[in-house]
């Protein structure tokens, strides 16, 4: 779409960069809760937009700019009849982006404008569902996908909490971080794991539909502060490592039958080198969610901030230098595989099959 | 003039921009009182000037920086012989541009140095009238014209305020946003129009020698606090909006015989998205203007400062899509009219006509 | 080497900069007493490089970015071994830029890893001499030439002091400033010069190794400050301004027998419009060192930091032009030399003579 495009190619990077524009693919732009009576602002693959809420309490998502003096529609108000309106000229828009009213403009009559076309402002498909609202941010197309479910987050068996974290990143490098076990024990040293003697475990990767996923088989309980809140007593923990396209990773851990932790990190790719992360955890554990989560949370958020940090000063030096130049060994599991998912998805080349299959087994020292 | 060609060539913007830069104009520099003993810098159409008083007591403006070492002459001093003295050498000039002493060179005598070509720094026109300094950013080149006079600034019978503002806009966004109508009952809601029922006035557009004007014909006072401040008992007022290449915005209201209120918004370009704004407020009213310029002043600044606001927004949005797009309707009076006088004006393909011609008739609501 | 491509080609300058890149020469990472158990990052030509001291103490520097994931490796530890550990995955690298381990890689046994091209990291040839730690920052290269001795520093005869600065501006202007003798007068007004009438002197410029010397006659006790505090009773001092490739600036005063000092600047191109100046003040007077130094050093740094202020303009001058325009006279005795100097080194086409010539007289009024 013409009116996008300056936004889309004005390069925001250059030179050799893992960087992958999947704009056909549904995005978390915010929380239900942050959508109230105002119109927020949000930028999802450098697309500026603006969502809000419409009289039947949908959301709807327009492209944050006025067609006719280019002011944000994200700072101006919502109507009572739920159109949302420009704070420069007063021009009214409902949920689709047609514009319904220009204030003052006598010749066409005295009710709703015309519906002329230039002056719409592009739409973009929005979904709610499990506490989020997620955008496609490909303007005025109608998605033959849905945003996917979160598992467990609406289980009442099971305590949920949300946080928030940008990362100055690629969608990439956070979404390899995010599922990346060596690190832990040297980037959270003492939180997480590297405090003890290292095991030797194994690894299996495997294709999964629209995603790759690692099972590490035989692995400890992490010796660090994290592992001792989850499981006191120690014991085999069962682990998997999840990225699913575009741009979810998930991790899930298991105690024996009654302790299961899911961790999905939903990623909106802002911009080139800036990473929306909603980390989604949910759990059922031996003791009471309601005893865990407050000391759970700390050291999550802790562990989060670090990986923010790290990320932070990578791609800086990333930017620096023009481009990447990763040297990888076969324990960087998952990151290359996701590399090669979205370029394959960017270029509208995944493999059709929705069966899963083993990649590659290798061992790993923890 | 090669000198300068950096300066004006290095883009500031890209893409399809409405600037327009007429560097064959006056503009204002400063006020005169701004202008003292010491040498202040100023920046008009991207250009680096220095302004001083010469020993007559005349402001002269060179370009801000010394052909020795290119450091800006504005961080030096006036001398008592009214020269200017770079403060890295010692390098002296004139107001004409002329360097008249080099500390230390022994080898051309002792008394002024030879008039070398490639020690002078290019001079730019400059008058001195009104309370304003004016600057021609054209350099070494006498102008054919003269800067317009300000009507009623040095009227006896009048009260005259003048206000400075920034505003990080195109030229061209701030001078149609002086002279619009329709946004003030929404971005200045309260403060000037919108506060109740609309009216249905006439516009008349005119071509008027360098500039067009919109009369508004039956427009009722404005309902707002401004209005209400200029005349209490309300009534039909006279107004009358002008543009006057290149940069002049015209607010003109009549409320019968006795209250006259002039706006005359003196715009500098300083660069492609900062425009420096004078707003030389001139009035003559029915109760005395020392009593309303302290009540009017504060509103008037409040509605700047508003308008200030929204054309940063703006600006910045046209910026992150590489460009304007807007969308305009018939009520959008003197923008479209503004740009083409810009246009023309760059291209040097002006009508020569002196006469006042009807363009167009049209119907608003206030 | 591509490694380091992008970073020496990414333009920070355009137009017609005096920018030189000399990169097989020696310059001053940092003093001695900076550099202890902990890394630390410097950047020399744009490069950045991470130093730290290996397990015999000695420095070591390597290209600061990690070849595994391309953080900074100046932000891990150095451990009891002597090696460098990435803060991210815990990649450890010796002096040499090999990397001895990668932890939790089990395919290639449990102890250090083989010597894999792909994880070094690329290093730079380091020397320690006269309390400062040098760079060459031509990665993988056995430089054949050594830093320079620093005359005086280590004698006991004399009192020395270093300080630090970093200028904004290129190493071309930092260094002709450094040695500029009209300036003084002006920019150092009663610091330095300039507080009396003026006299005429005879400057001899000599073209010396790798270098070019301006020597002043029958200069006159300097009259402000800083030449009465060396001086009290006036007297005719020896003065000798020279400049040695890539960007050592010294400047050696004798007043009689008794009293020397010299200044000689180190400085080190940190980027185009960025170098860091350690100036090392040496200094045998009639008077005591130790009731000068407290004195003089107050007053030498005020000297520096309007130095430094007066490049900054000139360079953000500079660069709003896109370039250079100077225009010379001839006492700007050392400016050109110092350029014509710089160019040659960078065709690498330096005369090969050892020989001191002389190249121009001239007078000089100060």
């Amino acid at each position: 779409m013409a009116a996008l495009e300056p936004v889309l190619t004005a390069p925001q990077s250059k030179g050799h960069l893992s960087v992958a524009r999947l704009s056909r693919w549904w995005y978390v732009a915010c929380r239900s809760k942050q959508l109230g009576t105002k119109p927020i602002a949000r930028t999802v693959l450098g697309v500026p937009m603006v969502l809000f809420r419409t009289s039947d309490g949908r959301p709807a998502a327009l492209l944050d700019r006025c067609p006719h003096r280019n002011v944000p529609l994200s700072l101006g108000r919502v109507l009572g009849n739920g159109r949302l309106e420009c704070p420069y000229h007063g021009w009214q828009f409902d949920g689709t982006g047609r514009c319904r009213l220009v204030p003052g403009l006598c010749s066409e009559g005295s009710g709703d404008c015309d519906d002329v076309p230039g002056r719409r402002t592009p739409a973009f498909a929005v979904r709610e569902r499990d506490g989020f609202v997620w955008v496609y941010p490909s303007a005025d197309e109608e998605p033959r996908t849905e945003p996917p479910p979160l598992p467990h987050a609406a289980d009442a068996g099971y305590t949920t909490v949300v946080r928030e974290l940008e990362m100055e990143s690629t969608l990439h490098a956070a979404v390899e971080n995010a599922l990346d076990v060596p690190h832990t024990a040297f980037l959270h040293r003492g939180l997480f794991r590297g405090n003890g003697e290292r095991h030797e475990i194994k690894v299996v990767v495997r294709a999964i539909p629209r995603g790759v996923e690692a099972e590490y088989i035989g692995e400890p309980r992490p010796p660090g502060l994290a592992g001792r809140l989850l499981s006191p007593s120690g014991g085999i923990v069962e682990h998997w490592d999840r990225f699913l396209l575009p741009s979810i990773a998930q991790v899930e851990y298991k105690l024996g039958t009654e302790n299961h932790l899911l961790v999905t990190s939903l990623c909106t790719p802002v911009s080139d080198f800036t990473t929306h992360m909603f980390a989604v955890v949910s759990f059922r554990l031996r003791v009471p969610g309601s005893f865990v989560r407050p000391l759970l949370t700390p050291v999550a958020m802790r562990i989060l901030r670090q990986d923010a940090s790290i990320l932070r000063v990578q791609a800086s030096t990333i930017r620096r230098f023009g481009g990447e130049q990763y040297m990888s060994t076969e324990i960087d599991v998952l990151g290359p595989h996701i590399w090669r998912l979205l370029k394959q998805a960017e270029a509208d080349a995944l493999p059709a099959s929705e069966e899963t299959t083993t990649l590659r087994e290798l061992r790993l020292a923890v």
